[in-house]
């Protein structure tokens, strides 16, 4: 005979709550065989009752308030997709778990801003805190580093976690087209939000970071500290150059364990065509972690979306169901270390310059002059090109470099009316 | 205050065995850390004592007879690194599991021939039986599948399951070299064994795939129905021709439930440049697995070697620390099912054919007859190059097409005097 059901709640109807309601049904034989119990829908809540979702809400229990779902005697695990990182999404969150619930979420946001208080939380109660669909959608990145990578001392962990940045670089360069004009198709096509500022500035992207950093260095989240720069500044130019240089351009997410210190940055980086990230196209994500016994892992998939996101949150309540769960962060929330912001202008790497300048003898000179004082120096240089405003496009690769020296530099020519346009300076994935 | 160590033994010293013992000596703290619990070498065991594995055994207690180290009262759960699928390794296990310890094991040869009466008996004993280093080394495929990717049906899984066939594709196409050269090359660098057989006839990758194909459908491990093809009929030319025409040459192992029936099947492929797994160099594993909600994913990283299989070793050590494990194939073994093989030559898709024949009127008329004979529609046709034996290549890229059609017209072609050498004929993956 098959044990009791795991009764759950689903607060927020959106895409991602209505796929879950059509997973649970699609396949509810086959979650019953590998969760070893059904798993079954109690009680469900949203802004909206009478909106047609496409998915027949009669057979759940109505909660007009979200609230009441975590009072519910019959409900054993709360899956909250309400979003935002305050608010009913926060308030839902506290009271589930502090009524004993198991909590399962898909907001990024909230466990960049509360994972730590909720992750205790938790702990205190003896219940699980699951959020598989926060990082990288239906990718199983979290499971991967909270289990599957757990044996190795992590060296860094970074990827492309937006789909939104991903889908609009690689339009980019397969259509050439300007940033604003792909952002603009992407709004309409339902890629984009209408604000788009959580993805193109990388906002979402540092949130995902800042899990994944507190998982791989068992550290607090320390979403404050995300160094954070999107993608509005990358030019089809850029793209151009980056090419003809063997490189493709991604938003990418690092953090690493230095010294002691967390280094957490989002950012537009230059990815060797060598490397598995550069061919990671449209909406895809994709996450490596570098171990010291595993080497380089690498997990790719969908990052967003109706299915992939319920792929995940429903792995989580099999999980759940299985009593296969521990601490949120892989460790208990009182272990986490508060590891100290690295120094991020001390960062080394080579870089990628692009400087827009007039047409005229001795600008050359003079670039390389400040380079050359602030103690760059420079791997490769290319001309080429003219710019919208009639600037040609001067080019560098640096050789490794400290940022600080390479923003020195900048700030010195950002004075000199040789430049006719701001410059624009690209980390390289070097590794 | 932490909570008691989780004890264990090791059997069988070799490269993985030094390994596991480097890593938790390496990582202890961390470990620790994450498992709650420190994990603790009581014992061990191999053929040699004395041999130098630049390891100190000197805190373990030293069995001679790796059974003893199932009988031990101090021990929790018995780490099998002795390999093969039957004798040593396979009493060891069974002996461990009936005295009640936890099995970690790294035996795919073992798991794809006994993993039904193994996991049987691990769940009467309500113990674990864990394996995630006996599939794709380093990458935790396995606790994708049972878990990340448990709310899925499994459409198909397929990859990359054995690095020394990747190694030596990827290095007769990097160098132009033949098959037989770069084998004995990779023989003497250690990447490849003195007797190649298990894996570059496939057979390694077929332990693997049964072993996925259980997880992915819910289906007992049938080893014995993969049907398995190695490298060896690959040439060079083949991968020239496949280049030309836009593809990689790659060893993949499919597995998919269609209509009630499991199809098994390792096979070298030609993957189109455009999917991720043309990608995968050198010795490097992937496996992607494609859910009905989930899309595709994609596991990728080091298959093989002392750091990554380690890793794997003791990602399972610290799930069962942690006390979060179940059934070992995701349900309980008397739920698996037993699906029938499925008709390997009813299979439909494209197909690569290389032909050799001589230079005279007429054989193109002759070739294209058979397969039209056969129904066979063909999509490209090349005649290139020039064959070792002064034959002529003809190169043909079918329409999707019936496996067994395609034979049809190849054994018919076959007692042509046209042809000047054996005929090869490779799947296209054509997702």
């Amino acid at each position: 005979t098959m044990a009791e059901p795991l009764n759950i709640a689903l607060a927020g109807l959106g895409t991602v709550g209505t796929g879950v309601i059509r997973l649970i049904e699609t396949n509810a034989a086959l979650i019953a065989r590998r969760a070893r119990r059904p798993i079954r829908i109690v009680a469900v809540s949203a802004r909206d009752r009478t909106k047609d979702r496409g998915v027949d809400l009669a057979p759940y229990v109505w909660e007009d308030d979200p609230t009441q779902l975590t009072r519910r005697e019959d409900v054993d695990v709360v899956v909250e997709l309400v979003g935002g990182s305050d608010g009913p999404a926060l308030t839902l969150a506290r009271n589930a778990i502090a009524n004993g619930k198991a909590l399962v979420t898909a907001n990024k946001a909230m466990l960049a801003h509360h994972g730590l208080e909720l992750a205790t939380l938790a702990e205190s109660k003896r219940t699980a805190l699951k959020y598989e669909a926060a990082v990288a959608g239906g990718i199983p990145v979290i499971k991967g580093l909270r289990e599957g990578a757990a044996a190795n001392v992590i060296e860094r962990i970074y990827g492309i976690l937006n789909g939104t940045c991903n889908y609009i670089l690689s339009r980019m360069e397969a259509e050439r087209l300007p940033f604003g004009e792909v952002l603009a198709d992407a709004q309409r096509l339902g890629f984009a939000e209408a604000d788009p500022s959580f993805d193109i500035d990388g906002i979402d992207a540092a949130h995902k970071l800042s899990i994944l950093a507190s998982l791989a260095f068992g550290a607090r989240v320390d979403f404050g500290h995300v160094a954070c720069e999107g993608i509005r500044a990358v030019e089809s130019a850029d793209i151009d150059h980056a090419a003809a240089l063997g490189f493709r351009i991604k938003l990418i997410g690092l953090a690493a364990a230095e010294g002691g210190a967390l280094f957490q940055r989002v950012h537009p980086c230059l990815v060797s065509l060598k490397h598995p990230l550069a061919h990671v196209d449209g909406s895809l994500n994709a996450v490596v972690a570098e171990g010291n016994f595993v080497g380089r892992l690498l997990f790719q998939g969908r990052g967003a979306g109706e299915g992939p996101t319920a792929s995940a949150v429903v792995a989580d309540l099999i999980d759940v169901a299985r009593g296969e769960f521990g601490p949120a962060f892989a460790m208990p929330a009182a272990r986490l270390s508060k590891l100290p912001p690295a120094d991020q202008l001390a960062h080394e790497g080579r870089f990628y310059l692009r400087l827009t300048v007039a047409d005229r003898p001795g600008v050359l000179a003079e670039i390389t002059a400040a380079l050359r004082d602030a103690g760059v120096s420079i791997e490769s240089l290319i001309q080429r090109g003219v710019a919208a405003n009639g600037g040609v496009y001067v080019v560098m690769v640096t050789h490794s470099a400290v940022e600080r020296q390479v923003r020195a530099a900048l700030s010195v020519l950002a004075g000199s009316d040789s430049l006719t346009g701001a410059p624009m300076m690209m980390h390289i994935l070097d590794f």
